[in-house]
């Protein structure tokens, strides 16, 4: 039979080939993906990337799939748009009442539903954008009767005040001559008019990765993913949160207002009034392509502070974070960061289905939103209620999956710490939370190794790394994707100590040959 | 027990029961969706909606959900990204072999993976703008080349031509002065440099729709979905495709051109090249939410013609009107209309899952983009050996699903044909092919009754018809998004004859209804 050429991601197949990389997995199970070998043996790998976060409680976890199948045999009724979803409510409640529980709030969230990570980081924009132009008619029209009161004011004979006078009507401006009030008013309309028209702008943490569709891709931090398509969508400028005021001066350079009137005391007054002009801040408690980074405490209150200077709502994307990970359903309840959104997906579809979400603080929610935004795929029974019956085994035994979470990780992060300490020359850094990981290799692009610093050079160096784990030790691991010194470890909560000393083993030896310098015992040698 | 208030869409919730609508669906077979009454009877409602658009092969099609259920009991690795994915290519090269029989052709096409309609659009909107971007790198580099050309020939004694010196360098510019041409180039970089600034432009047909993502809902013409969120991304230009030269018009109120020097006969002359800023033209065959309308071969053809005059590609979204619905697998091939990107999802998922693509000519297709974009959920084994099990029973005993979709849809369009000529008081026009057809009724804002007049003034006749039709005659039916006095029909191929006579007398009694104008009987009251 002659090999068809690659019609899906010809590049990628290849350059995942090159590195050994390129292996097909058959079947899976908890934390174990398996291939035939060349023999036709299977193989079993020790998977730490867990479907890059996808899968909380194991690949093709046994209660999950037992449910899944029974919906398929029950008939359910995945294609029922525009009816009563009483489990999509259903599942909203729940994660409602973790919310409530986290963050010890009785607010309640709306739920609008999506089907990818990027898609609900979308919905929270768009809802934020939907809410910023309602707030912008809404400032028009409260605008509009001010101008009306101040009219009629200086035609009962209030007076103009000589400093609004001259700012927009000119040196020469009688502000007695009640003529001028209407020249005042055209001009203020005529600015206010300008003003209003400037783009959004989001802001989020340098470092954010919120999905790669039009829009949100522009939210994520990574050059190589942004910039190709700037042109397409708004804008999002990057904050470095360990820097002092950096946020500060950002807000202050991006914040703009609008004109408004006062009338006190028989004057009319010229005021300035805040444009909601940036849209949201965006941020992931626990940054993940970033190279897992837990976001610094003391940075998120400055920027809960001063978001709420200038009424800026905050999504909070717990897409990667979310759903147990950290040892709380939600990331950032350690932080104390209550959102204003939440966006939910990856382990929310249980490691089978494709289920996201995104949930809308009450008191922001617009009705409005419903009419105009929709998916044919989403909310669809089949997924809701595998989202549910998720969040009902990672609840279950009051919350027993978060407390593993928070124990195997803390296992996990021992192990890690420990090779650091050991082999500080090429391990930089370990941190994280939960299991949501992180192991930092110093930079090699400097190797004696002509190979190691080739990859090193070209951001690829956790990939090499990648790829002699898996070849040599049967171990799944990825870097983390803009940062690739960085491996990432995300398993399920079902981590044995077992497969934690296999981890261990593995990277033991990975970093006795990354000492040697030993370039070609990485490499991959095509069969 | 007291009732949870709604925390999933509210609004619309209560807009559902208020037409009769908010009906719970229990479970769903073939074009049947079942829902219990309060007697607890299941209720068998015929479904003529399926899934707009998603369940060509019928609700939990029992090969679908076997299959389904197989790949879980195997232990599918759904979550193996970054790893060799031979169904991924083979759904590639299934659809790529069907692409060459219908279009004649033996271009290949590569697939990109995703998870709803709207992101495979913004895919091709990605892609087409990394194209774009990338041919605007490559003809810079070719400028510069040119550029630095003209330098050397004037160094080396070429003069600049008259008019290309006054044109940029002012009337006092002296063209034979060797010192010139620097500034001549200069100032050609610095018209360049401004003229490739311009943002992206995309054009599509009035009408359109193509999904509601944040970049994917600018392509989509209604006004209520696109005009909220305009300035987060790209903007489309709308083109009335029956007005003959509206397209070229649009085309040359957009058309760009960047500054050239050629250097010929010892002259250095300035020239003009096109500028590719129109990023793509995007087009349903048959426009869905806009009424269901085939497009017009004539204009089709000219759309054509236009973009191959400006190199624009041309994106033909088979979302709703692929997989089979419209009698071919591509309804585009009906029109010969042989696109550079095609989109398809809704029917690709079987009814069950939730798969998506983007296939992207090889002539035009950048292996780059693998390195750019990505989605964790997208490519996974379970929506993809899905969505090939699907195309395969598509194409089984040589495309009976087509020939099932072309002769039932005549069957179906047969008996609305007969409406509008029994009832053209009230049935305006009937439209479509295959099983993608519309039913438009005349405008009913002027109805002698309160409570049509006031539903057809809202933009909402066609949901009440869809209540009244769902309560008296168990017939599940909704009207386009976009035009509301059309209802559409796109039931699965297995539409029987009896199903087909049940639409007719339901649609009979509406139209008897609404020619006595009894808006009281079609109106939901309530319980």
């Amino acid at each position: 039979m002659v090999e068809k050429i690659e019609l899906a991601e010809p590049h990628l197949a290849g350059w995942l080939s090159s590195l050994g990389l390129g292996v097909e997995y058959i079947r899976s199970q908890g934390n174990t993906l398996f291939y035939r070998d060349d023999q036709g043996t299977e193989i079993p790998v020790l998977d730490l990337v867990g479907g890059y976060g996808s899968t909380i409680l194991g690949h093709n976890n046994p209660e999950i799939v037992a449910y899944a199948k029974a919906l398929l045999d029950q008939g359910t009724p995945i294609h029922a748009q525009f009816s009563r979803h009483p489990y999509a409510n259903d599942l909203a409640w729940k994660i409602n009442g973790i919310l409530q529980r986290e963050f010890a709030t009785d607010e309640h969230y709306s739920a609008v539903f999506a089907n990818s990570g990027a898609e609900a980081v979308e919905v929270a924009v768009k809802h934020a954008e939907l809410d910023r132009v309602m707030k912008l008619a809404e400032l028009t029209e409260e605008i509009e009767a001010h101008l009306g009161e101040a009219r009629a004011a200086v035609r009962s004979g209030a007076r103009i005040a000589t400093d609004a006078a001259a700012g927009l009507l000119g040196p020469d401006a009688k502000p007695g001559d009640v003529g001028d009030i209407d020249r005042l008013l055209e001009a203020v309309r005529a600015a206010n008019s300008e003003r209003m028209a400037a783009r959004p702008v989001f802001l989020a943490p340098e470092g954010s990765f919120h999905g790669k569709l039009v829009g949100s891709v522009q939210l994520t931090h990574n050059v190589g993913y942004r910039t190709p398509f700037t042109a397409l969508a708004a804008q999002c400028r990057f904050v470095p949160l360990d820097q002092p005021d950096a946020l500060e001066k950002t807000v202050a350079e991006e914040r703009r207002t609008v004109l408004d009137v006062t009338v006190e005391d028989g004057v009319v007054r010229l005021t300035e009034r805040e444009l909601p002009v940036i849209c949201a801040f965006i941020l992931e408690p626990i940054q993940g392509e970033a190279g897992i980074r837990v976001l610094d405490r003391a940075a998120v209150r400055r920027v809960q502070e001063v978001c709420a200077t200038i009424d800026c709502p905050i999504i909070v994307d717990e897409v990667q974070s979310g759903m147990g990970r950290s040892g709380a359903f939600f990331a950032s309840s350690h932080l104390g960061l209550q959102g204003d959104y939440y966006t939910l997906a990856k382990s929310l579809g249980g490691g089978v289905a494709k289920a996201a979400l995104t949930l809308i603080r009450g008191s922001r929610y617009r009705t409005d939103f419903e009419l105009v935004h929709s998916s044919t795929y989403a909310k669809d029974s089949f997924s809701t209620l595998i989202a549910g019956r998720t969040v009902d085994l990672l609840e279950a035994d009051d919350g027993r999956a978060y407390r593993l979470a928070a124990e195997r990780g803390d296992q996990l992060l021992e192990v890690l710490g420990r090779l650091r300490e050991e082999f500080g020359d090429v391990v930089k850094d370990v941190r994280g939370k939960g299991l949501m990981l992180g192991l930092e290799f110093h930079d090699q692009s400097e190797s004696t190794s002509e190979i190691i610093r080739d990859q090193a050079q070209a951001g690829l160096l956790g990939y090499l790394f990648a790829g002699y784990l898996l070849r040599v030790h049967a171990i799944r691991i990825f870097p983390t994707a803009s940062a690739t010194n960085t491996l990432r470890f995300e398993p399920s909560v079902y981590l044995t100590d077992d497969e934690i000393a296999r981890a261990d083993k593995g990277l033991r030896d990975l970093i006795a040959v990354l000492r040697k310098q030993d370039g070609e015992t990485l490499q991959h040698m095509h069969a």
